[in-house]
Order: structure tokens, then C-alpha cells, then sequence
């Protein structure tokens, strides 16, 4: 195979890239950005390599402690878990928060073999046994599946006498009622708080 | 910057990837394709140092003349100028077409600097005055610099009593020869008419 299409093959490997966008892709690269993709074989080699799991957190680090998890300035009375380490990026771009983290790279998913042992959940619990959190933020995603792990994580944190929390669900800010899923409506109707 | 952040930097080089496609990228190879992550490096890296163009054709080619040129079983004396590799590929997978190529690697746009000798006309025009060719297919996209591309592509090959034609109508105006699906293309390139 010519090295052009072993190379739109492999372009293939990212996530929403079918074959005619990887064929664009190559073209691109090699027509009006060598360097840039000289730099970006470079890097994803590097990162392939040598990007591992935090041992606190779980969260992707190139080194033993992440960067987050290894700062001194950081409220360590306070953990956020979270499904994906997108989600803990998105938390950490949007909001003030000053916490800890632990990534559970995944959510329970009995019938795909996602079990606790999978989502590191003894690795949490020996974490909040340590007796520092005393708030543990529970952002798994609204899903049936992030639902049932947040039931989970909280149980595991009244167990230690943390205390768990959990993101408000409602109507999105500058959404439209109109648009807004019957689910989350009617939940945000019932969960209403007064005006001050 | 970490490893990842930088990943995340280096994916936006590809066409049609912003910030935010680029850390799914990022996260879903880091995840799940660390192999195929590993691949593409490699092919990436080795495409970015070796793909150059072929001498005869212009194309990208890892060997001095590409495996179209080099080919015995081509029809030598039909010669198809595209605008681009991109092109060349669509009209090779959609029709039958059996003679051989001349990638023109963009279309005349005095504005950008783009002349003649940036497409390398200089050399299409030995080639011609070689007289093996006797019809030149101009595959130029429909639009106006396409169009004007042509027009000079025509002169050149009258010169050398070659014979000039051009896709037929079927291919929609303003679009581009790469979007184009494959039966439309098809047509249009069995129709190409002499032009006048």
C-alpha cells in the first residue's frame, strides 16, 4: 500500500474522522503543512508513550502526581469526581473550583463489565478513608448509567462520614423552555426554589 | 505546556479541527487507540519526510515518478489536468479512465501569485511538445479561476495541435470536483466535449 494511503488509513484512528476527511487530512498535511505535521507525529509519539494514569486521581499525566494533584494551593477538603478527564477539564475551565479531583474513567456499567475494581473505587475508598475529604462533589453525567454510579459514590462516601454532593440539574442558562427536554422540565418544576 | 495540552495543540493542525475536536481527539486515542495512536505517528512522520512529487506528473509520490506514470498499461496519449492530488484520486476511483495525469497543484490567481510557472506549466508544455499526447482533458473545478485555468490550458495544448476538452455539464457550478459523487462525475467525464 502507497505510504499516502497507509497514512489516510491511519488518520482513520481519530474519533468522527471517515474516510473522506482523512483523505482531506493527508492532503492538507502534506500540501501546506509539513511541519506541522513533522510536529504533530512528534508529539502524539511522545504522548502515546508517555502519558500514564495520575496515582492520585486517575487522571491522564506524563508525570507519577499530576500537576493538579501535586500543587500545594489546592483544597484538599474537597473532592470532585468526575466520568472522563473532559469533564474534569470542562469543570475546571467554567468554574472557581479549588478542590481535588478523582477521575473515574468510566461510569458502572455491569453488562460491559465496568465494575467498581474498574472505576478505581477502592483506590477512592482507601482515599476517603484517609479522613482529609469532607466534601465529595459527585459530577457524573445525568445519564441512567452516571445516575447509578453517583448512587454508588455517595454511599461510599457516607460510609467515611464525607459528605456527598451533587451538580444542580435544571434548565440551562440562556436555554429556551420551549426546547427543553421533558425530563429535565419537569424535574426542574418540582425542584423550583423560592425568590428572594 | 504538558504533553497532552501540546497533543491537543498539534491535532489543529489538521483541516476542520478547532479546540474542542482536537481534545476528543486527544482523549479518545490517549484512551482507547494508544496502538493506532502509535501508528499514525509513525505514518504520519514517515509520509511528512518521504511523500514528495513525482517528476513526471506532479503528484505526490514517495518514488521518483508515481506508480500511474510508471505504468506501462496507462494510455499515453490522453493526458488529464487536475487542480489538484485530491482530484486526481476522484476521477481515478470514479471513472475508467486509463491514460495518464498532470496535477496542476492549484489554478491560476494572479492576485495570490499563482502564475503559470507556480503550476508548473512550463513543464506541461515540454511535455506536450514531446507529441506523444494527442488530447488534453481539462479537469479544472467550474469555478472561476478553474475556468480561467482552463481556458489558458487550452491555448497551450492548441499550440502543440492537441486536442483540448473539457468534463461535461453535470458537474454542479461553484461546487468542488473533490465533493462531487461519484455517478455525476462519472457521466460528466464521458461526456467531455472538444473545446472550441
Amino acid at each position: 500500500m502507497a505510504l499516502i494511503d497507509q497514512l489516510i488509513e491511519a488518520l482513520r484512528v481519530l474519533p468522527g474522522v471517515g474516510p473522506k476527511s482523512a483523505q482531506r487530512m493527508a492532503y492538507h498535511v502534506l500540501e501546506r503543512e509539513r511541519a506541522g505535521g513533522q510536529r504533530l507525529a512528534d508529539v502524539l509519539a511522545q504522548a502515546v508513550e508517555q502519558i500514564r494514569h495520575c496515582v492520585r486521581c486517575r487522571d491522564f499525566s506524563e508525570t507519577e502526581t499530576c500537576a493538579i494533584c501535586a500543587s500545594g494551593s489546592r483544597d484538599a477538603h474537597l473532592l470532585c469526581a468526575v466520568e472522563s478527564p473532559a469533564d474534569r477539564l470542562a469543570i475546571e475551565q467554567a468554574t472557581g473550583y479549588r478542590g481535588l479531583y478523582f477521575i473515574l474513567q468510566g461510569r458502572l456499567s455491569p453488562l460491559d463489565g465496568i465494575g467498581p475494581r474498574e472505576l478505581g473505587l477502592d483506590q477512592l475508598d482507601a482515599r476517603l478513608g484517609e479522613g482529609e475529604v469532607q466534601e465529595m462533589i459527585i459530577a457524573t453525567n445525568p445519564t441512567v448509567e452516571g445516575e447509578a454510579t453517583a448512587h454508588y459514590l455517595a454511599q461510599l462516601a457516607r460510609r467515611h462520614g464525607v459528605r456527598p454532593s451533587r451538580l444542580a440539574h435544571g434548565v440551562p442558562l440562556g436555554g429556551e423552555l420551549e426546547y427543553v427536554d421533558r425530563g429535565t422540565l419537569s424535574h426542574a418544576f418540582g425542584t423550583r426554589s423560592e425568590m428572594l
